[in-house]
């Protein structure tokens, strides 16, 4: 009965020199990048394509974004960001993240981001463009029908 | 009777070309970054050398980082990070972080963060440092009585 | 009798936690960051607020970057990025750094960057906006009389 | 009769949203980071784990790095690094490179860099240690072989 819709994809990558700091492990800021890496994923895995989205004049600003730093990647680390997408009705994507060492599969992070749509000038929207709504309500239930047969 | 002891500065920056995306406003993750170079400027207000520090074989990671963003930072504003720690009796350092633009005051962004203290290896400790923890103390008290003698 | 004008201008910064790598000093594409501050540190002392002149609908693009590593610098190093300006007749600014440890002076690193200026659609301009050459000419006679003074 | 031996491999990536600036494109300094990246792929390609040589003692610092960029690359675009390593008998890498978008093969940029080996206190290799000299011949003979089968 709950009124949200939920995907997920699964990015991988693999660490940077660049993106370790001198104790040695990823610098944390980075996760944060990662996230966002993986929400774009998220969406390209919908069929949105956010460069095209941009020129049509519609921008997606994250309002919010944490993470929670359980253990460390270090370089040439491969690691898989996990992300779900909590879908609302107004113009408002929630992002859970989780964060894997892709071999051994530890937990290494976890955390959240908000991102709102706007148009070009800032102004927010209220609700999701029907083209990018239609395209994400796809996704969901092609995973959703995905998990049914696999259970 | 409360156990926290309060310590605030603030640290001025100038917001870099290389800071901005392509939405024409500071990329998010930086906040994540300013946060923790105004985290080291309180501690270097107090004394505290962490370059030093870290070749005794202390390391402060963070394990805990968010930021709410209500505003923009532009290419070549002048904002101001204004940092606060909150001290409790383990050896965890918990942080919260306003971000204004320095000539308006409007308010860009709040934040936290939690660091805690490991030796070399990410052991945690359980007690800071005495040294650490006396450098702490002081400026806290030289806050306060400078605060009192203001009102 | 030769047609440049030069103009320099040093700028100070202290090294980022965030800027270090695992070998434990400042990653070295982190240079060429600083060059572009020190770029835009120079042409701010001129009076030219990049800001304005891109909402003006011109941009100044790097179209060349590169860097010599002598020595490392080091997380809380303060530095000094010695920027040099070497005009040509054409709308093309030819940089020159050098980047000092600030209290030893001793060199860390040399490079240069070559900036173009466009419009906003990515069009070459052949030659410098008026009012742009003439504020960094002033600033360039400026340097050269206080030199001549101090001579 | 040339003493150099060549090695080439192919990196491919894509546009990260951080790596976007104001003006639209790829911010200038990253692709001095993709270089890193591309550089290390070829070192895995010939099985040289950096992060285990490390531990080992060696390093690979960076003494010299220079990009040109010619057309710019932007978010969500899918580009190939190539990195050609021209090995010298001392323990010196040179390394060419060329950034391509990967759907129109567009030369994006090109550039160069130079890598030494040290010990873990810095301290220059004048001979590359045996193991790596020996990967990275065989790795070089495996595409002279390949290369000669397909002529």
């Amino acid at each position: 009965m709950h009124s949200t819709v939920e995907i997920m994809v699964s990015h991988r990558l693999r660490v940077r020199y660049a993106e370790t700091d001198q104790m040695g492990v990823v610098y944390h800021a980075n996760y944060i990048i990662w996230f966002h890496e993986a929400r774009d994923a998220l969406l390209r895995e919908a069929g949105i394509n956010l460069a095209a989205i941009e020129s049509e004049g519609y921008r997606f600003p994250i309002i919010d974004a944490s993470c929670r730093y359980l253990h460390s990647a270090r370089y040439g680390d491969e690691v898989v960001v996990r992300a779900r997408l909590l879908r609302e009705k107004v113009a408002r994507m929630r992002f859970r993240f989780e964060v894997r060492h892709a071999r051994s599969l530890l937990l290494l992070a976890t955390g959240a981001s908000v991102s709102v749509m706007t148009n070009a000038s800032g102004k927010l929207l209220l609700r999701t463009p029907p083209n990018l709504d239609r395209l994400l309500k796809e996704l969901a239930a092609k995973q959703h029908n995905k998990n049914e047969l696999e259970v």
